[in-house]
């Protein structure tokens, strides 16, 4: 799934990483946002930002049940057009080298992203939200009731 | 990695999950914690609980470069003792049958946690961080600095 030809910018240092042989990720459904490219997409969600759907596939849409008590909810997500080689990046913002774990670029080992989204409503297997930054049709790993210890 | 033996409660509802078949994850570490059994994990981490270590392992260590600039940390890991094909779910302190994506249960199609930890301290490719609440040996998927939209 990751795309290793994307381009390395100066700096950047990439390692020869084992293959990914951990258990495998079953995606339960998927993102619909206005943005049809990565360079559309804003750096970081908003939560007054444009309404968007995470559409939960049929299988899984009974785990919704009583999601609508809470006001804000945690997505994870899969970045599947992410580098999972780069150890030291050279990100526009930050005009110097940083290292993957200390940054949170699209392109890490496990290009798995954590929002943060307001929940506007809920319509069957269909989450109205405000706060995503992906693509659209970006595919989902998880969602959780937000518990930020700083909320 | 799921063990799908262990015990339903009443109420709970199991659905014939689809196989896995998204992309693999790769385990870039691991926890270390005072807990050798689930029973003896706290229910939430407390970023004032005992001190604990992510050891990353050496092929990533470079990517640790500037972390210690973060004060809290948000870590992803694979809580791989969970069932992946509950739905609905019966916690024993909420009291009533609730959908899996309601609830932060490592019971979920992809038993990832999300854990936001203070850190106290960089050692080579060891963290010492407050706030973890895994078994000891949990496998860690992701380390990226905490962004919560309400801190």
């Amino acid at each position: 799934m990751a795309d290793a030809t994307l381009e390395i910018r100066p700096g950047e240092v990439t390692v020869d990483a084992p293959p990914a042989e951990g258990p495998a990720l079953t995606f339960i459904g998927h993102c619909q946002t206005p943005w049809k490219t990565t360079r559309e997409c804003p750096r970081r969600g908003d939560l007054e930002g444009p309404l968007c759907q995470v559409v939960v596939d049929d299988v899984w849409a009974r785990a919704l049940q009583g999601i609508e008590e809470n006001g804000y909810l945690q997505i994870l997500y899969w970045m599947h057009r992410a580098r999972r080689d780069l150890v030291l990046q050279n990100p526009k913002h930050k005009g110097a080298i940083i290292g993957t774990f200390a940054i949170r670029s699209p392109n890490r080992p496990n290009p798995i992203a954590s929002s943060v989204v307001k929940l506007e409503k809920v319509e069957g297997n269909v989450l109205h939200v405000r706060g995503l930054d992906c693509l659209d049709g970006t595919p989902v790993v998880d969602i959780k009731p937000d518990k930020c210890p700083h909320a």
